[in-house]
């Protein structure tokens, strides 16, 4: 079985005709710089409606514990990401204040935590695929059909999302160890080096560090990846439930014509296995920010440099925290870009002379 | 007469005061990055009180003519000075788009157009200094006492504006050939080369770029500038009423303990004068931005490397229009951070277990 998806291509023709649009706005051609791309990529996802709609918004946190926890990669013990999840459920983390300034809805994911089940609640999406997974540096942390499953899974909350009105979708994370995680996926797709992708994490010291990079060693060794290998098969043997998950709301965002914000490195994993199932996918995906996590820069770069048609990282605020954050921040920039192209006057419509001599 | 006004330095308890806190939360420390930052900074400029309150924000979008635009600076008409603030009091221009989504009232201050008084508007702040600047290449651009009175009249905006309840206020400005004025106003100041300070404003081409350089040459000759000039002096022979204006705002923003957002290289030249005349200024402004405009990089580190307290740039989004529009996307920012510090939970209050190995 493979992932039944269709993502078209986004239509040079939309793209056109956001940037003639945008040329004839009250200011200087092109003076709003990156809000300019982002409106016209935006009106070309959402196939030309006008106006450009990208609200409500929905932020997917997806949460997942991770057998590779055991081998000491991360500061804080495995059950902070349960803890975490009552947290965001309590509307106490990082991910509830950013949202309700950005003016985002929020579901919080349960993908697989290890500890036992939460209580129902109206933010909680419960699907579990697992008590955690298993320790990559033993085997593959999970099935190729439990990859497949996450994935899957994620498509049909994209959907859903998206068939109760969502414009727009962010995708972010919480897991321990799934720093560790990430790094491996990255590594395996990308055919970077341990060493040099690893970074702190949610607080990794020098020595912890040079642990994960021989425990992502050991895991891709343990797993004889290589880089053609089938993504699926990537995310089966190094990934995490919560990287299937964000994978799939990513490839399910995009088949059905919302654009989605990608949060940071662990986010960014689940990016690149959203890419090398569909490369059309690069389209759709709106890459947040560059996180202060030591490898995310390389990794955006090695992407971008495979797939042209990424836009550059929005932000750059040393941000390193997951959970959606950074993507919750570059939501407003969307709503920016929106209300740029939608609301400005034109040049004839507010009686302002446009230059003639203009040379951008 | 000087400028009359007593701005304290920021109080480092209340910096330590506020990263205690923000230790406290419920994530890695530090790993918000530059919101941390923000939100400490905003802690101590607002006195310490609790809640952190950013909002109401008032962008102040200051306006006016320069008689060296008749040196052929500009690829547009002096008109669209005037055309532009119709526009802002319309509704039409990006800076009212930006201002709704980020939230900030908006005032449109005429400091000087060249064109008949506008109809009174609920938006408008008229406070004309003249009809536009004199030709800064044929002596000062306006008198000592005119540049002393677009000061004063700045700081009084943002001392009524608090009065009213104000809590962070951000600038902006519309003037054709303003970028020729600021650039002599940061070579004055900063001690820099009018080629490599001059850029393309709204859209000069090579040979206007070559011309505004030229302009700036002639202008700091024919005004004998140096660098140990009063800034005051510097405003009245290279600058313009709006640069005054806002360096007014600047520092009666920062005397009534509120933060104030820079936008671009315009802006910037006036939050340089604010810092000449009083250097602690420096912990109050936030500079929103990196623009395009080819010097404002430079003129940045330049600023920073004088004054260690400003802080970096919050974003670089390749923008290049001036009227705010930098400063109200970066106001989100401010709000985001002002969220995280009053509404987080702290880990014993969510019962998250925090690491004891932490190293950042």
């Amino acid at each position: 079985m493979a992932i039944d998806i269709d993502i078209p291509p986004l239509s040079s023709n939309l793209l056109d005709e956001a940037r003639a649009r945008l040329d004839g706005l009250t200011k200087p051609r092109g003076s709003l710089g990156a809000l300019e791309g982002l409106a016209a990529r935006c009106h070309a996802i959402r196939g030309g409606a006008s106006p450009l709609v990208v609200a409500p918004a929905t932020m997917f946190t997806v949460a997942a514990d991770h057998g590779v926890a055991r081998q000491d990669v991360s500061p804080y013990p495995q059950a902070v990401t349960g803890q975490m999840v009552r947290n965001f459920l309590e509307g106490g983390a990082a991910i509830n204040a950013l949202c309700a300034v950005a003016g985002m809805d929020m579901k919080v994911v349960d993908a697989g935590c290890a500890c036992p089940p939460f209580a129902p609640h109206p933010m909680l999406v419960a699907m579990r695929l697992g008590y955690g997974t298993e320790d990559m540096t033993q085997g593959p942390a999970m099935s190729r059909a439990v990859a497949e499953r996450a994935v899957e899974q994620g498509i049909g909350l994209a959907r859903d999302a998206v068939g109760e009105g969502c414009a727009c979708l962010g995708v972010g994370e919480m897991g321990i160890a799934n720093s560790t995680a990430a790094a491996a996926v990255h590594c395996a797709l990308l055919g970077l080096e341990p060493a040099s992708v690893v970074g702190a994490g949610a607080g990794a010291d020098a020595a912890m560090m040079a642990r994960k990079a021989a425990v992502v060693e050991r895991a891709l060794a343990v797993n004889r990846m290589d880089g053609r290998r089938d993504p699926l098969d990537v995310l089966a043997a190094v990934g995490g439930f919560e990287i299937g998950v964000m994978c799939g709301i990513m490839l399910g965002g995009a088949a059905h014509g919302v654009p989605v914000l990608v949060d940071g490195f662990i986010s960014t994993s689940a990016c690149a296995l959203g890419l090398a199932i569909r490369p059309g996918l690069s389209g759709y995906v709106l890459l947040s920010h560059v996180s202060a996590e030591r490898g995310h820069a390389m990794v955006l770069q090695s992407l971008r440099d495979r797939f042209p048609e990424l836009a550059p990282p929005l932000l750059d605020l040393g941000m390193r925290l997951g959970e959606g954050t950074g993507a919750a921040v570059a939501y407003v920039l969307v709503k920016c870009a929106a209300a740029v192209y939608n609301d400005m006057a034109t040049f004839n419509g507010a009686g302002v002379s446009d230059s003639g001599r203009q040379t951008f």
